[in-house]
């Protein structure tokens, strides 16, 4: 499993620990909708919530009330690439030959499968198919005495692209990859002040009343217990490779990314995209919600009106009962519908912020010139998508992707569009650049695999694989 | 209880009439959120299945599967007020001299406390605190021997708000009241062509592949059965008197509302709030989601930049548990939360739709502020709500309607706001006739009974009140 | 809807109505395991929750937390002939022109049919399918002014039998029908000592600590309010016909019935059984849990072995997923399980209740068979059941009766059994007399229509039915 | 946690194994009622359904529906001492070196805690705190190439009592300890013929229509795969030592235990308590329903009147809300009611298997002098018990066993009973020595140390524990 594009949350020095957790994993609910956890201590033992579904649904107050402590770390899961279900659902707990430790993991490990038969060859079992398991085993087999050297001892043989909290009875330790590749921040509650957060993104710092005080470094090892907070950098240094999609559609338009927010990195993105490919047009509508800053910008660069031209269900549920004839675009009618009088003998440019295998594109397309757009250009707010993403992010193999295998003018045809238009690699580089001081340090510092293949951290795929997972289903 | 603000939804003629039914809800959800029904027949029994919570919540195939026949009505709740609970679910079922009947009603009977008193002294029993089982007892009473001619009978006798759709084993029957105060709009599906729809917005059509063909007019009695779809306007005459937040703010903005959108019509409120009420600001940013096309329309006239500077949350469920200690601005900010570095140093323009209490927009502006605002000029793209709806909205009453006690001058100073500005009744109404050509016949045609307190359909409130309701609590 | 061999509980007088009401509701679950239900008052509103499944099931301690109030009914239902679902679980509650009231019905009304037909007409709505709700329209519609009297006057409309327990706001009201066709039974609770119960039987008052007063007397219409408990007898009598079932089989054993308990008029009926029916035989086995006092009796006259060579599992759910091949005996291996090394060779006389299409019968003696028993003689300690009831009991038509359509030698074939014995009218009747003081007065005053085909209740059939029913699947 | 009084359930070719297991574990439930699961295989995956609660309510069709395969293991849980929760819920499933393994438990390893201190040291993590994970660890250590060798290499680490059955994608493994505490026993299907079931009592064999062969016999490891059954003995032997519980209480009287019938020994219980323990009475009762073959003994050898004087009820759920006052006898009256006319006046015998702490039987005899009777005497069909059990029965602490605090003459005070009897060590012994040739061979071949101290396997303490457990709440 992936533990992709998941959501992490950690909190130390608190008294309703498990509640503030909670609500950060509320702020953090867009970053996975599978499934979610909590787990908590009062310094003597673990306590462990966790279900399927949307933070709300799996918490209530009965069981907040039973998850006691100080310190807690969350997670909500997002994909369920090699197997979901509640023994894949994070944070993880345990006990082992120092007491007992939970872990919550956004990211990915590149070895974990050879890791695993490793493991597996000393005699190590596994209850899961995530790659989360495997760390926790590596932290188990240690030889050191004390749990964050433990942690950094198993992460030196880990490659890979993670963002992780720990928690034991006394202490929280958060460690963000020498890359870089997830975010990771840290911020503090304005009471009590010596209390600690770190999450995924600080936009929900704001919902608990804590502020923001900095990302973790590339390669930190940050630690929280009752004599304080201290960092490290124990494993060796990587070239910054913050996930360039963080700014193009994971983050919240609203949690701040390096010196800008998210919002006015997608606003700049969709100014250079339209300096790149301007297009004849009335006016300018965005995907919504993800496309609205692109299209924003988009907008403001070629001064052409911007319209809500698609209006979005909130409402729709993870399932969905389909009817058994066929209803045309059925499924993306479900979350999107057209404004007819906006449209109607429009020539409109649709922004989105990426496409994958182009089936929603096609679907939007048809359902704008049905509503009687006249013209409709799509611009995408990033590259073309070519490479798989091994760090976390559930894509679908280069065979799969519409990039990959079809060029823009047969991707045109594809779509029935007019144009289509994407951001360079380097319009996107120069415009993250232009709005924000890099995250992760000098340079771009970002990783583009998906884009340009250059992936930043080895991906080691066993020549024969381990086994063929999941051998369990649970 | 007020049946307000609900989603009705009717179909005949269509093997497939449980799940279109349910589609339609789907796409009438932001109507009501509380509770879902759909009753269905294949032409000898009522099926019926209700729930309270969301559409996907309350269906599923299961439940679809049990609900068999070619046609169907359904409903969702929005309001409480009197009560909740499964026993004030629609739609009714029930059975009586001419067999089963169903019905789904969006509105409120203003004389419903007046007539239960009576049909109680003439042995009705009642099982649910709704206005709507005072309708079905007036129709059950009726000496009529057709079904449509007991609820003309029935409605003869009733004042109030309503758009109502009927059920029984051989016929829909739809009506809206001789006021129009509640939209209702008849669709055709595709295949097959004999197939009607009748549902509280048009914008529902879409997603069932049916065509739009026109809104009811006030009054109209519309019937479908085997041998098709009928007209009658059996009931007096009355001024037409759409509900101008149907335009505001209850219809979702794809929705067409006379010849123009929702959308377009939110947009030229903006605007012209702009002419009123113009201020010196750096950018205009809506109260996410209903005040976007508002704000757009006074960015454009303004021409000052539209940026989405407060980012909506769509995951809160119905019900959160807050933490114990005090949280700043807590209830609102698990919706929303400011985008920082849009609003830092700013002058922003705020525009929303409404101000009911205060109490939310204070705590927006505090938010605003929080965030580094400079300036927050609040704007409201509808006149000050000076008086209570008895026609299907909850609102509270009179001395809770912060614009009811309070001068613009206290209320700005309430809001903690740089200033204030409401459209005026003018330039609504103005607005509505610029875009569209009113829904409901000539001259503006609005219920604007909440800004001015000229009640178009009479109150009547019995000068004793029958007994305080509700007596049961089920 | 019958609301057959249902149980019927009220409380008058106690802080903590609701959770005896409970606590009684579980003592007389054996009278219905299909749904069950409350509803309490604290002197202005009636609050209510039921719901489908055991007692355990239906309410948790939140829902007992919503029920307040210092007077309570309660409802268990056992059958769903003509329509289970939640419409149809008790008690009804709801308002009518003095208020509201809340029912609770064990019995059947035999000309309820004919009284919808005449209340539709005059303009009644039915939302269930019980006659239940038959009687609360009577009630709505009478002219009187105490609901006391509108009871009555409801009652001197319908034919059948009943013991009642309404609530209202101020009053409990209990009602035992003229003839006495249902037990019903007062009693004390010792803190406080001005609080009553009622209950179907007296087994239930041990648990909440009360102290059994008496039956209801046929026709008693008792009441209980803040100025303590009185009787009346407004309605015409009737000859005493307490149904001749409660012995044998619905009653649990340890409830007295007249003078003596339950146990004991069984292990007569075993003993005259035994007189009239011996067996040249080893042991005598009951069917359990029913069969085991009169197996007892059976043993102690034929002064043979009584050995438990059935063993019941009481774990069996209302659902249960049979496996898709055939296995032998499935259904009732389930619940039932042959002692072997007890019946091996063995001559064995297995004693039940009541036999009603043989085809459990037939299961039995196959499986006593198999389980090595070289014998085996059926005794049934009641007389054949030829005639359905109309008085409340599930029982299926004449035609499936096996006693009405197979003589005794026919149905010893059909059952593959040695011998089978029932005992005669008069022995039922003798036993009856010997042990208990008859509970409804002179001579037997027992109704024996399932075996006699003498109801005494008119049966009223309308020549033609009113409709079939049911219109509504909710 | 004791893995203790659980049920254990295997079957091997079979189309439909889950469908029979869940049938098994229906007929096992009498063995746990606290959670229940079944893993089952189609030859390439384990796939796992668990949960908390009975059978019936742990599986539905859909549950069952996702169970593939032709092999299958089960599980039901009877206590929670160490820790409930669903990670303690068994079968236990997981992947290690070679592939993929499931395991169901019924008994209690000595020495786990000392095992555990020792893998932790070797880098392993616990998710649960069941000895079975203990087990898994090894079996997963061991350097074999074969899963029946690494199982018994395993197993030759441990000490404690087990009925074991294992599941992998090719085969089913079953085995016994050498001393053969818990029992296990072996049944095939009739169709097909090659099909086998494992299960810890015969009795749920005839559900499923499948013959008994045999018990396993102590230390036996019986596999059966696609070649067919075998069996060895890998394991050093042991003095055989049925836990004498399984005769006194545990097994369900149908099941055959040795040469006979657990109801067949329990009457001679019965018979032989009489003949130690007589008593001047009018009648014998027992304490329904585990006493009512002792009962029977006892009464049978005394020539007394047997009388079912106490009546069970079968529907108390696992939860009940109590009342807030204080009720007599509240916990066992709701579970037994006093047959008060069969009581009055007499001198009864009460028969029952076991005293624990007394607090029952005080309830008990307080409820029967309340019901009427003169004298009540209380015989134990089995020998006081004295001291813990370490081999998988949930008993408390020697402190709080009654027998072992209190002298019989105190006990007889404490109970304010007229006399008390338990069966000598001697007489149990003969009595399951008369009746059966005994399960596990020569000699008694029982382990009576509730009764004698004398532990057959030895008890492994460590001299300071581990670790107080649990370190995790989950």
């Amino acid at each position: 499993m992936l533990a992709a594009m998941c959501g992490v949350f950690g909190i130390y020095g608190h008294p309703e620990a498990a509640n503030l957790t909670y609500l950060g994993l509320h702020a953090l609910q867009h970053r996975g909708q599978e499934a979610a956890g909590i787990v908590t201590t009062e310094g003597r033992v673990l306590y462990s919530h966790r279900g399927e579904g949307l933070v709300h649904e799996v918490f209530n107050e009965a069981a907040i009330g039973r998850l006691p402590g100080h310190a807690a770390i969350g997670h909500t899961r997002y994909s369920t690439a090699g197997g979901g279900g509640l023994r894949n659902t994070q944070p993880f707990a345990f006990e082992y030959a120092l007491g007992a430790l939970a872990v919550a993991h956004n990211g990915n490990l590149t070895n974990a499968q050879e890791l695993r038969a490793e493991l597996e060859q000393k005699g190590a079992i596994f209850q899961s198919s995530s790659d989360t398991e495997t760390l926790v085993h590596l932290i188990a087999h240690s030889p050191q005495r004390k749990v964050e050297d433990r942690i950094v001892d198993a992460l030196l043989r880990v490659e890979g692209a993670y963002s992780l909290v720990f928690l034991t009875p006394d202490r929280l330790v958060a460690v963000r990859d020498p890359a870089g590749v997830r975010p990771l921040c840290v911020g503090r509650l304005r009471t009590p002040e010596q209390a600690y957060v770190v999450a995924s993104e600080p936009t929900c710092f704001d919902l608990i009343n804590a502020s923001f005080e900095r990302y973790l470094a590339p390669g930190e090892v940050f630690t929280v217990d009752a004599r304080g907070a201290r960092s490290s950098f124990p494993l060796p240094g990587r070239r910054p490779a913050l996930c360039v999609f963080e700014y193009v559609y994971f983050a919240r338009p609203d949690s701040m990314l390096g010196s800008a927010s998210v919002y006015e990195v997608r606003k700049e993105l969709g100014r250079r995209l339209a300096v790149e490919h301007p297009a004849e047009a009335d006016l300018v509508l965005p995907v919504p919600d993800s496309g609205v800053p692109a299209a924003l910008g988009y907008a403001e660069q070629m001064k052409l009106p911007f319209e809500l031209g698609l209006i979005r269900s909130h409402y729709v549920g993870r399932t969905f009962i389909e009817p058994r004839q066929s209803i045309r675009h059925f499924g993306v009618r479900l979350k999107l519908n057209p404004v007819g009088d906006v449209l109607r003998g429009k020539r409109v440019v649709v922004v989105d912020d990426s496409i994958v295998r182009g089936t929603t594109s096609r679907k939007i397309v048809k359902m704008l010139r049905d509503a009687g757009a006249r013209e409709v250009h799509v611009r995408i707010s990033s590259p073309p998508t070519q490479w798989p993403c091994f760090y976390g992010i559930d894509t679908p193999t280069r065979g799969e992707l519409i990039a990959s295998t079809h060029t823009v003018a047969e991707t045109v045809r594809y779509l029935t569009a007019d144009s289509l238009g994407y951001l360079s690699r380097e319009g996107l580089s120069q415009a993250v650049s232009a709005v924000s001081t890099p995250l992760s340090g000098g340079g771009a510092g970002l990783c583009d695999a998906c884009f340009s293949g250059n992936y930043p951290i080895p991906i080691v795929e066993p020549a024969a694989p381990h086994r063929q997972l999941p051998l369990l289903q649970v």
